[in-house]
């Protein structure tokens, strides 16, 4: 275990338990209402993994990356102790480079490029570091590279979490649903649930795709927050309202990094923890949308987590008194 | 004080104080995907009342209604306790009648026949057996027939609560902003909240809106809850997730019916006591939506409320441990 830098307040009780979070580490541009940026260091294991690491002091990626990446950018994600050594570095290959326009109500985004590069040729290596994982996300990334990440550990880990998009379910479906029948949570936002699912009803909608694999099943509501669905359960986490959202790209990733970082670092998957592990992932959404790419995520302290879970807390804790 | 046939778990710290709500009391015909009525007991004050009811043990309504309305349906409200000395009875009149079609959705709804009747010159009269009453809810309604009830009454209550719809924005927006300077709080959903301050985000929308009158401001987000904006802080309120909402007219009446039936019960108005109100709110309203009109809300038993508020407790109670 690496006591990184930001280790404070969350490791109190902090077990030993490594997270492996496979995903794309990448490059984006993205332009919003409220500028627009060149390359910044962006992915979906980036964000993850950025969030993650200030909850669980065991973090271990897996991604691809070409040798334009640069070792300064590779340091946004060590001087956070997050360990590397499963992102292979193609020699003279190009990193995976996303780049996107949102719209006035930020809800909604053009994709203006996607250039795959060394992403078209991911075949995903586990370090045997990386082996004794008790917990695993399988990042937003095609379904077919997710399952060979799960089929290259040897053990099961403790907890599979997936977090997947429309995307893989308009053109990979059939590998997205043997991926499904492999984990315990699905991450999703509501259209995503409803696409999948067939269903207009969010609660249709979960029990349909809680027969499909996984045992839980959360539904990201963005502004409106997110449910979480289980053992005949269901939970409510309301997201922080915000007068600007600045740049919405990763806070589904920082979403799913907290929430799985949150789990490991208690070393519980019981619903209950998983209820709070929610308000983490909420927490740390709420922070990667107050700037452009990972810059809001790079920089918080302890202090600052504690404060906003305390907003949450404020937002939504109410008495029933008779 | 009258104690109504339905008294009981929320009575126990029951203060004395009055509930004053003016509205409509009329027929509504609904078609939803689930099936149609004909003329049903339907309106504003009816829903609020009857949601008040379960809460309050001294709800008065002050209506306008036609001959053809009947004694058996206006012991809809008197069985509850309700006093209907406000509600006038137009001799030869015909009661207000609104037909609406659902969509599949059911957020969305086609308005077939709207028929004011006696309502088009409703004039509001305020008994004298109302007129110490300390808590008034001005009900979805012409501004102008709002704000005439609250200048005849002699003293201002201790809390009025206006709710409103995206019409009266549209057909009445000076005499609504003329009676939101007067009220304390404001209820609306969240596209009249965009409607009304011209601004997209919620935040901003409640900043905007907090300046035009109410010191408090509810947002109503359908299936996402509900937010309450006031002194500096917001509290979320989640919403029950439903499998079918069977026919969602008069939740928002019923909404706030609820929000100050449990103040005028707890005679108190501080933020603290409005985000209890507000779960109570989201409560009735979830009951209403169980069947055709005021159907469920006729039928409520203390035990099937305090079963619903234990959900909504389970819904989003969650610990943050260190």
């Amino acid at each position: 275990m690496k006591a990184p830098a930001n280790a404070g307040l969350f490791y109190a009780n902090c077990s030993d338990m490594s997270l492996v979070i496979v995903g794309t580490v990448a490059f984006d541009a993205i332009e919003t209402p409220f500028g627009k940026t060149d390359k910044i260091v962006g992915g979906a294991a980036t964000f993850a993994g950025l969030a993650a690491s200030y909850l669980c002091p065991d973090v271990k990626l897996i991604s691809v990356i070409g040798e334009d990446f640069g070792q300064d950018n590779l340091d946004i994600l060590t001087s956070k102790g997050i360990d590397v050594e499963g992102v292979e570095i193609i020699a003279g290959g190009k990193s995976f480079f996303w780049s996107g326009k949102y719209h006035n109500d930020m809800n909604s985004r053009d994709t203006l490029v996607t250039e795959l590069n060394v992403l078209a040729d991911f075949d995903p290596k586990v370090p045997e570091s990386y082996q004794d994982c008790e917990y695993l996300m399988l990042g937003n990334l095609t379904p077919s590279v997710q399952l060979a990440t799960l089929e290259r550990l040897r053990n099961k880990p403790k907890l599979v979490v997936l977090d997947t998009m429309n995307f893989w379910m308009d053109v990979a479906l059939d590998e997205l649903k043997q991926v499904l029948k492999k984990v315990d949570v699905l991450s999703i936002n509501d259209e995503e649930a409803r696409q999948l699912s067939g269903e207009y009803s969010l609660v249709k909608a979960a029990s349909t795709i809680l027969t499909m694999g996984p045992k839980y099943l959360i539904i990201k509501k963005g502004e409106h927050g997110a449910l979480l669905f289980g053992e005949g359960q269901v939970f409510s986490a309301p997201a922080l309202p915000l007068a600007d959202v600045f740049d919405p790209t990763g806070a589904g990733d920082s979403f799913a990094g907290g929430f799985i970082g949150y789990l490991s670092k208690l070393n519980s998957v019981s619903f209950e923890a998983m209820k709070s592990a929610l308000i983490f992932a909420s927490a740390l959404a709420s922070f990667c949308v107050e700037k452009f790419g990972t810059e809001r995520l790079q920089q918080l302290t302890q202090a600052d987590i504690a404060e906003r879970l305390n907003e949450f807390v404020k937002l939504s804790k109410f008495e029933i008194g008779e």
